[in-house]
């Protein structure tokens, strides 16, 4: 019962588009077409390891209906509104706090709400043996993944000594974001790098400390009396000091810095599904190497495309190799999965040009 | 007061497919979102021509609600409704009878409704020279356009001698349907072969005489008391005959076989439009050569391609070549130009593995 989860769903990534908008981004998505969404599977993913009473939800303003529609088992009180986007630093150190006014005991997770991991027993276990090791001292966690290629979307955290009687827990040397193709080459060949999975566990008074002794200008406006993260007093006091937040994500203001700050290595079958490529590589394939989802297709003389509806339309597609064919009501994207990180310009010209009901 | 028309607008083309379907074949549809479709702008073309009450649409019986959805103006009694499909022979005959029964000496012509004609004064000058043509003696007259290109898909008529006092007509030698390559070449080369445009003059009679003698069988069946094809007598009577009749296209049975058959050679700014690259041919296109119909479309690396959809949808396409990309509510073709021949096969598979309802 001291054990939290907060599930970070404020994200508005535009790389799935069409099919993430601004207004819908992917962790609202059923992208598999198996009726849940991300969130909703992310939430029933934890619901073994924590009760659902303690399941908290982080999320902005601009999703507060979509969250409650997905989700109508949490309560109110732990649909977190952020007034602001200021990335995961104040996220997390607001939950902490949240968690800390409720069981001052409390350990929890953060867990990012639109990632995919496919090895749902390897995650149970890595997080039980995580909230272990954070409950019997003052210690950060992160999750890492065995890096399986030097994908230069990711962030990486390099391990150094094991920890004894923990065997696939190491000391974290440092966090490296987005490293370029040639040093992520390094990193994979090194086997000192894991992918970071932007999950972290610790007690809420290990990381309220973290905040303070790293980032004090940040933690000060925060460390106030508890009653102010209850009820009503809640929300006027997070309306009044995030706005002034500076945004930081939570691994360079605490995970690369803080001494008690370790990895758990563990194989979860993880994506982060942030491109149509991730999403290519983790789905089913034909002979062809064509992913085809939710849709009616016939593909001729196509290769290791990616073809992608909402409804039950029919696409034929002829000659493509490589490509992501992504149809939606308002929004038909082909495009070669080479060219997908353009596709958060392609956004910008579309909604520059034709309004933003479109992105 | 005795010239008529006969608009032929039963045909169930697939080649336009997603665009036109079985239940909505391409003389339905508006294709160059001008408002009108292709059937309603034919009828308009011939309005300056004929009078209204003496326009008749022949068509089949499945598409007798559109036609009188989209042409309230014509009589009911002009909407000649086939009970069967047995190519153009048998309607063009049935025309002749129905207009002879009201009007002995008419004259009329047979027009394709889905065709695309832009020079609109040379088709008149063209159709008011062929009536007077054919009303001065039992002549049959087809009207040939200068052959641009070896396009196999078209029907040619080859031209021989000139008429004195008639600089552009000929007598028809012979016609040939959709030769090979290198047999179209030649005739391009040759100087005396001409598109053959499917537009037919004739008076009543003389179009009556032509099947007499050149396909007894079938005239006889038609050859009857002209009450038969007055009032609601004519439906029972072509309801009964019309079925046990031979298919047989026009050309064969009457105008490549008759020694009084003409063509009339007229440079109209035609296109049959059968295929999207003939579509494509015809439309305004931005520097790239790419046309795009009715959309919203945002075209990176792309050249001479075809985009089009139906609605306000955006489309974004990135590194196509000749390809065409049609999209409609429960359609997407996605398909190299040069492949355009295979949509008929491809809409049988697609009636195969998905059913009717997508084709």
């Amino acid at each position: 019962m001291n054990r939290y989860c907060v599930i970070m769903c404020g994200g508005a990534g535009t790389r799935f588009w069409p099919f993430s908008r601004e207004s819908r981004p992917k962790q609202f998505i059923d992208f598999f077409g198996t009726g849940q969404t991300l969130l909703q599977m992310t939430v029933d993913r934890v619901r073994r390891l924590v009760p659902e009473e303690n399941i908290i939800l982080l999320t902005n303003e601009q999703y507060a209906e979509t969250v409650r529609e997905q989700l109508p088992g949490i309560s109110q009180e732990h649909i977190l509104l952020e007034p602001a986007r200021r990335d995961t630093a104040p996220a997390v150190l607001w939950a902490a706090h949240h968690i800390a006014a409720r069981n001052p005991d409390a350990s929890f997770v953060t867990l990012p709400s639109d990632h995919v991991i496919l090895k749902e027993a390897a995650f149970h276990d890595a997080l039980r043996q995580g909230f272990e090791f954070v409950e019997q001292a003052d210690r950060l966690l992160a999750l890492g993944l065995p890096a399986k290629s030097p994908n230069t979307a990711y962030s990486y955290i390099q391990k150094e000594d094991r920890m004894p009687e923990h065997p696939d827990i190491f000391r974290i040397k440092t966090i490296a974001e987005k490293p370029p193709r040639e040093m992520a080459e390094i990193f994979v060949k090194s086997g000192e790098f894991l992918w970071n999975a932007g999950i972290y566990l610790g007690k809420a008074r290990s990381v309220i400390s973290a905040f303070n002794r790293d980032v004090p200008d940040m933690a000060s406006r925060f460390d106030v009396d508890s009653v102010c993260y209850l009820g009503e007093e809640e929300n006027k006091f997070i309306g009044d000091i995030y706005p002034k937040t500076s945004s930081l994500p939570v691994e360079y203001a605490i995970m690369d810095r803080a001494k008690n700050a370790y990895v758990l290595e563990a194989d979860l079958g993880w994506s982060d599904l942030s491109t149509w490529n991730a999403l290519h590589g983790i789905s089913p394939k034909n002979k062809e190497g064509n992913v085809t989802q939710n849709c009616r297709s016939l593909l001729y003389n196509c290769n290791d495309c990616i073809v992608a509806t909402e409804s039950d339309k029919v696409i034929v597609a002829w000659g493509l190799k490589d490509y992501i064919v992504a149809d939606t009501d308002n929004a038909l994207l082909i495009c070669p999965i080479e060219a997908e990180q353009r596709i958060r310009n392609i956004v910008n010209d579309i909604r520059e040009r034709f309004g933003p009901a479109y992105t």
